[in-house]
C-alpha cells in the first residue's frame, strides 16, 4: 500500500517509491521547493516541482496555507536539511490561500496575535507540536490508569451540589435571563428549571469518584472542570481538564507514591513517543530564554528537565518542616517575601512554593500534613488533631500540579467537621452514606491537566496549551 | 510480591500462597463462607472463616456491604462454584454495614430503586459489570484513534456560539438569577457576564474539531455534550459523552469506512478484554428476556450480537433506496407506521429506522445521501443539488448510533446555505475561514458514547450506563 502521510513516509525512507500526498504549503521558494506539512508530524516534506513544465497559473497559487495534492517519486535529496524529497510529477491545488489575507505567514507571530486566531494557530510549528504532545499526554494518562487496573469514571458536569468547596461555580439554567419564575415568597422557583433544582458546573468530580472507588476499588476521572474566578494569570483557566484518581484501601503514603509514579510514567511516555515535537519545543524554549538575562534562564533545557523529573525522586516534606525551612530562609529574613512566614499555620503562597521548589530543593516537592483549618472538610484528620493528611505536589515553574488527600473515612469525625465548616449534611447524604456502609481508608488527588501540558511543552501561558481557552471576558470560537 | 487484588489472585490460581486482601462482603453464609468482592472483577473470592476461633462479636459484623481485611492462604476449594478459596487466618472489620439500613441487599432490586441510589448501585453485579465495560470501551476509543494517527482535541464545553444547530442549549452564567444587568435599551448586558458575552453548554465539538482537522489532519474529540430537550426516553440524556472524529482529505465513503471500522474495532477490544463482565451481562439479558413472550425476545444473545456486529459488514443504503424499501414495506402498506411514508423527502422516524435495521436488513445499516433540507447547513451538497453527503449509522435496538457527513468545503456554497438557513456569518467567521484558507474535502461523525455502551452491555435504559444520569427534573448527586 502507498504510504499515506508525511510521518510514515519520512519514517520509511524507502526511496524510488511512488507516493501521493495531500497537505498544506508551509513555504514555497525559488518557484521550485514546496515545504509540505499534513499535520502528522512537525516535519515538512520537500516537494520539488518541475517548474518549467508547470503552468505559471498553478505556480502562482502555491502559497503559504494552500491545500495541495501531489503525486511523484520519493528520492534522495540533493539539498541540505532533509534526506528525502518528492520529485513531483503531478500537482493539484485543492484550496487556495490568498497571501494578502491569510493571517499565518511564515514569520514569527506573537502568541497574543495567535490566540486571536486560535482556529488557525495550530497550523504553526509551535502549536502543532504542543497539541500533538497534549494528545499523546492524554493517552498516556488513560494508558497508565488502565494498565494499573483503574476504571475510568465519567462524573457529572452539571451538578446539583454546591458543596464541593473547591471554588466559585458557574450556574447552568434553562430559564430566560431575568425571567426566572418566582415562588409566592419571592424566591426563584428552581423546581421549574430544567433539572428541577439549582444547578452548577462542577468544580471537581472527587466526591462522586469516591462513591465509585468504594465499589470498584480503583477509579479515575479525566474531564472538564470549571472555576468562575476572575483570575487573569498565566496558570488559571475558567474551563480546564482535570485528572482525579481515587483508590480504596490506600493511605496518604500510597497516594504520594501513586502521584509520583503517575507523573513520571506519563512523562516517560511522551519522551518516548513525541521525540520530534519535544526536540522542537526544547529548541524553541532555549531560543526564547536566550533573550533573557542569564539569571532568568533555566538551569536545564526542556528535555533535560523532563528527563530529570522522570528519573529522580520527588522530595517529600511535611508542612511543618517546610515552615521551618521557609522561616529560616534568606528571603524571609531579608523580608523579601510579600507574605512573611512567622508562624506555623500560615497558608503557603506561590512565592513560598516557588522558593521551596526552585531555590531550596530544585526538584518536584510533595508537601504533606497541612494544618486542618486551611484545607477542605473531607481530608482525614491526623491523631494530632490539628493537621490533615493532605498533600500538594509542587513543580518548578508551575507551582501546584497536584492536590490530594487521604479522605476522612470516619462518619462521626466527618459530620463534626462538616458542621464546623457549615456544610449541609442533607445535601451530601450520599457522601456520608459511604462512611455508613462499608467505609474504609481511601485517598486520591486532582491534577490539572493543562499544568502538566505546560510543564511538558515549556509553554509559559496556560492559554497556549488548550485549543480554545476560556478565561474572564473570553469565550471566542 | 503478594498479589493485591481478587482479579489477580483468581487469575494466578497459585495455591498455598499467603495472601492479604481488602474488599467488601457480598454475602456471608453458614457463619463461615464470605463472598468477598473488591471491584477488580465481577467474581467474588470465597473466604473461609475458622468460625470456632472467631469471636461472636466479629462474626456478627460480617454483613453484606461491610469492608473487611483478611489474611490467609490460598487453597484449592472443596466446595462447588470456585476453584480456589482463602483459608482465613486473620480477619479485621474495617467498616460496618448495618443490615437494617444498607439499601443494597443480596436480592434483586429494581433499576428504578437503584437509580435513586446511584452512589451505591455500582456495588451490584450488574452495575459493576456495566461500568467496568464502559471504562474499557472508553479506552478502546482512545486506543483506536491513537493507533491510527488521530490527535485527541479538547473542544470547549462553554461556548459563545449558538449556531451549532444540533439542539436546545443550556445557558451558562455568573449573573445572579433575575439580577442580570440591563443596557439602556432594556436588553441583558452580557458584556458584564463572566465571559463578556452570552454563553451556552456545547451541543457538539464538531465545528471546532474541523479547525484542528484542517491543520493536524486527523483528530477526534471525546467529551461531554448537552441537550436542553425535554426528552424523557430510554435513549436520551441531557448530559452525555460524545466521540467526534474529523479527518481532512477524507470523503463520505472514507467516513463510512471509518465509522464501521471504528465500531467493529472497539467491540472487538471489549470482547477480548471484558470476558467475565460480558458473560454475566449476556446471562442477565437472556434471563430478563426469558420473561417476555417469545416474539419479543432477541434472535441472538448479547454476546452473539456483539460478535455478529464485529464480524459482519454494515449494510450501506442510500436514503432514496431506503424510501423505496419503506414505501413498499408491509407496515407502510398496512398503515402500521404512525408516520406513513408516501414520498421522497420525508424525515425518517424511529419506527422507520427500526424497520430497516431490525426487520428488513437485520444488521447495522448506514444510510447516506439525505435530502438537503432535513440536514444541517454544513453538509456537502451533492451534484444533484438536492441531497447532501450525510450518513447515519443505525443499530438494532438503539436506533441512530452515529450521525456524520462530508462537510461543505466550498466557501460560496456554504455562505449561500447559511444565508438560506438564517445562520449568522459573522458569528462563524472562523468556521468560514477554513474555507477561505487552504480548504479541502473533509468529513467526520459524532457517536453518542452512552448508546454504544447500551448496545455493548444490553442495558435497556440509557440512565443505567452512565454513573450519575442527568435528565429533565433530575440532577441528583
Amino acid at each position: 500500500m502507498m504510504k499515506s502521510n508525511v510521518a510514515e513516509i519520512l519514517k520509511s525512507g524507502t526511496v524510488l517509491q511512488e507516493i501521493a500526498l495531500k497537505g498544506w504549503v508551509r513555504t514555497f521558494r525559488s518557484n521550485r521547493f514546496i515545504a509540505l506539512n499534513d499535520g502528522s508530524t512537525i516535519n515538512n516534506i520537500q516537494c520539488v516541482i518541475d517548474f518549467e513544465n508547470t503552468p505559471e497559473e498553478t505556480l502562482k497559487r502555491i502559497t503559504t496555507g494552500a491545500a495541495i495534492a501531489v503525486k511523484g517519486t520519493l528520492a534522495e535529496s540533493q539539498g541540505k536539511g532533509q534526506s528525502v524529497e518528492v520529485q513531483v510529477s503531478e500537482i493539484e491545488i485543492l484550496g487556495d490561500s490568498n497571501p494578502d489575507e491569510y493571517p499565518i505567514q511564515p514569520k514569527k507571530h506573537s502568541f497574543e496575535f495567535l490566540r486571536e486566531n486560535a482556529h488557525l494557530r495550530v497550523r504553526t510549528n509551535t502549536f502543532g507540536a504542543v497539541m500533538r504532545v497534549r494528545s499523546k499526554l492524554s493517552f498516556a494518562v488513560h494508558k497508565y490508569f488502565q494498565d494499573n487496573g483503574f476504571n475510568y469514571v465519567n462524573t457529572p458536569i452539571v451538578t446539583g451540589s454546591d458543596a464541593e468547596g473547591a471554588g466559585e461555580m458557574f450556574r447552568v439554567t434553562s430559564f430566560e435571563d431575568n425571567k426566572a419564575p418566582v415562588t409566592e415568597d419571592g424566591k426563584i422557583d428552581y423546581s421549574k428549571d430544567f433539572f428541577g433544582k439549582e444547578t452548577n458546573l462542577t468544580v471537581s468530580g472527587q466526591l462522586e469518584a469516591e462513591t465509585y472507588a468504594m465499589a470498584l476499588g480503583k477509579v479515575y476521572t479525566f474531564g472538564p472542570t470549571f472555576r468562575a474566578e476572575n483570575s487573569n494569570t498565566t496558570r488559571h483557566l475558567a474551563e480546564f481538564w482535570m485528572i482525579e484518581p481515587e483508590v480504596a484501601f490506600m493511605d496518604l503514603d500510597g497516594n504520594m507514591d501513586l502521584a509520583e509514579d503517575f507523573i513520571k510514567s506519563v512523562l516517560g511516555y511522551v519522551l518516548e513517543n513525541c521525540k520530534d515535537d519535544l526536540a522542537f519545543l526544547d529548541q524553541r524554549l532555549t531560543q526564547e530564554e536566550s533573550k533573557l538575562p542569564q539569571a532568568q534562564r533555566s538551569d536545564m533545557s526542556l528535555l533535560e528537565k523532563l528527563k530529570f523529573v522522570a528519573d529522580n525522586n520527588f522530595k517529600r516534606v511535611s508542612y511543618t518542616e517546610a515552615i521551618d525551612i521557609l522561616r529560616n530562609s534568606k528571603p524571609n529574613k531579608k523580608k523579601k517575601f510579600q507574605f512573611p512566614i512567622d508562624k506555623w499555620g500560615a497558608d503557603l503562597q506561590s512565592e513560598h512554593e516557588r522558593f521551596l521548589v526552585e531555590k531550596h530543593f530544585k526538584c518536584p516537592v510533595i508537601l504533606f500534613d497541612y494544618p486542618a483549618n486551611i484545607k477542605a472538610f473531607y481530608m482525614r484528620l491526623n491523631e494530632d488533631g490539628k493537621t490533615v493528611r493532605a498533600m500538594d505536589v509542587l513543580f518548578p515553574g508551575i507551582g501546584e500540579m497536584v492536590g490530594g488527600a487521604q479522605r476522612e473515612e470516619r462518619y462521626d469525625v466527618l459530620v463534626e467537621k462538616m458542621k464546623a465548616m457549615n456544610i449541609d449534611e442533607k445535601e451530601l447524604w450520599w457522601y456520608l452514606d459511604l462512611r455508613k456502609f462499608g467505609t474504609a481508608v481511601h485517598s486520591g488527588f486532582g491534577l490539572g491537566f493543562e499544568r502538566l501540558v505546560q510543564f511538558t511543552t515549556g509553554m509559559g501561558n496556560i492559554r497556549d496549551v488548550i485549543p480554545f481557552p476560556r478565561t474572564p471576558q473570553n469565550a471566542e470560537f
